[in-house]
């Protein structure tokens, strides 16, 4: 079970599963984001890489969790540091606490015990339920909340990015011949998947390609690299 | 924050979580289950004990999370013991998990800090995500994923009913005036919420009124009591 935005990050993720030898099963969650050219590339990058199943789950997290990412009238986060302190505006709250839930659903039915996901060293930081303890507790709470936790053989949260940073991945993900021009990471990508080039996440995403020293495939708003 | 399914646990802890002074938000959810009836027992359990707001949130749970709950072709509990060894046919995947994860992003955004959950003595025996050992984890990954966990002041999962008998629970809803008339357990109910007095849940319901001396005031569909 892979959770997959359709980002660099989970799309990295998904073909460390493939190369660990899984059988993929690939989540992606519609929730009212604003990103939601993610879904277009979650979809592509799955069948790239092979996965047995992607389903894309439809929930109206906007209607209950306040965000940026979900409002459409906050403003998004551009220019600030990578290292800057406290929890973005693009936090939502219980987001990854509702994915993993929702993977543990569909993990447990399909008689599937890996749960991959892709935090990591850029993320956890800013974001709570990036951080590794969490990722622990969780392991733990889904151990306690199942059928397969009680009766042995149970769940494993694997984070194989939780120790990369954004070249790091990128520079993974290239020696296992992912094409990156399929994922989308831009908060305002257009709806042909198109990065904006200006928001935080356009920026960690190409300075994580320059320090890769990987060529950036990334297709923006403006034709070029801004 | 009160997670209200509608039937007669979740309806006695809202009744609770009210007389604690709790200023009451009840959250229900319409995720495929056969007992649909309970949603609209829900909506009139929470304008009767007087919740703030009440939502019901969709989500298609049963696309992903196999269980006799939500596969209309399944057979369902009857007969059975209640103090029956092993996990029952109607347990589904996770859902204790997602339910709660949904609460909280809720609970978060409203700036809520106290999650009311019905699970009970009755329920743990063969529901993984009924114990209290899961609820207390669950509390933990709660307060490690949020923000208002990482900032302080986190969230607590209350379950007040967690060592009542059905009797016990019964006495303490009737002390506050709960009315269980508009409260749906079956998981044949028909549209209009009547039971059909032969379910597990029937079954367990009818023998709790007579264990707290209390007369039965479910409607059900042979009209009297079976």
């Amino acid at each position: 079970m892979v959770l997959l935005s359709g980002g660099l990050d989970s799309a990295t993720t998904l073909a460390i599963a493939a190369h660990d030898g899984c059988r993929c099963f690939a989540l992606s969650f519609a929730y009212g984001q604003r990103n939601a050219a993610e879904i277009g590339a979650a979809r592509r990058v799955a069948a790239a890489v092979g996965a047995a199943e992607h389903r894309c789950f439809t929930l109206d997290l906007a209607a209950i969790a306040a965000s940026a990412l979900t409002d459409p009238s906050a403003p998004l986060p551009a220019n600030s540091d990578s290292g800057a302190a406290g929890i973005p505006p693009t936090y939502v709250p219980a987001r990854n606490t509702v994915f993993l839930a929702l993977a543990l659903a569909w993990a447990e039915t399909l008689d599937a015990r890996s749960i991959y996901i892709g935090v990591n060293a850029v993320d956890y930081p800013g974001y709570p339920d990036c951080r590794p303890r969490f990722i622990e507790s969780f392991e733990q709470t889904a151990n306690l909340a199942t059928r397969a936790g009680v009766e042995g053989g149970g769940f494993r949260i694997m984070t194989p990015l939780i120790a990369l940073t954004k070249a790091g991945i990128i520079s993974r993900g290239v020696e296992l011949g992912l094409d990156y021009s399929l994922t989308v990471s831009c908060y305002r990508a257009d709806e042909q998947g198109r990065a904006c080039g200006e928001c935080d996440a356009c920026r960690f995403r190409r300075r994580g390609f320059d320090e890769a020293g990987v060529p950036d495939p990334t297709a923006y708003q403006s034709g070029g690299v801004c």
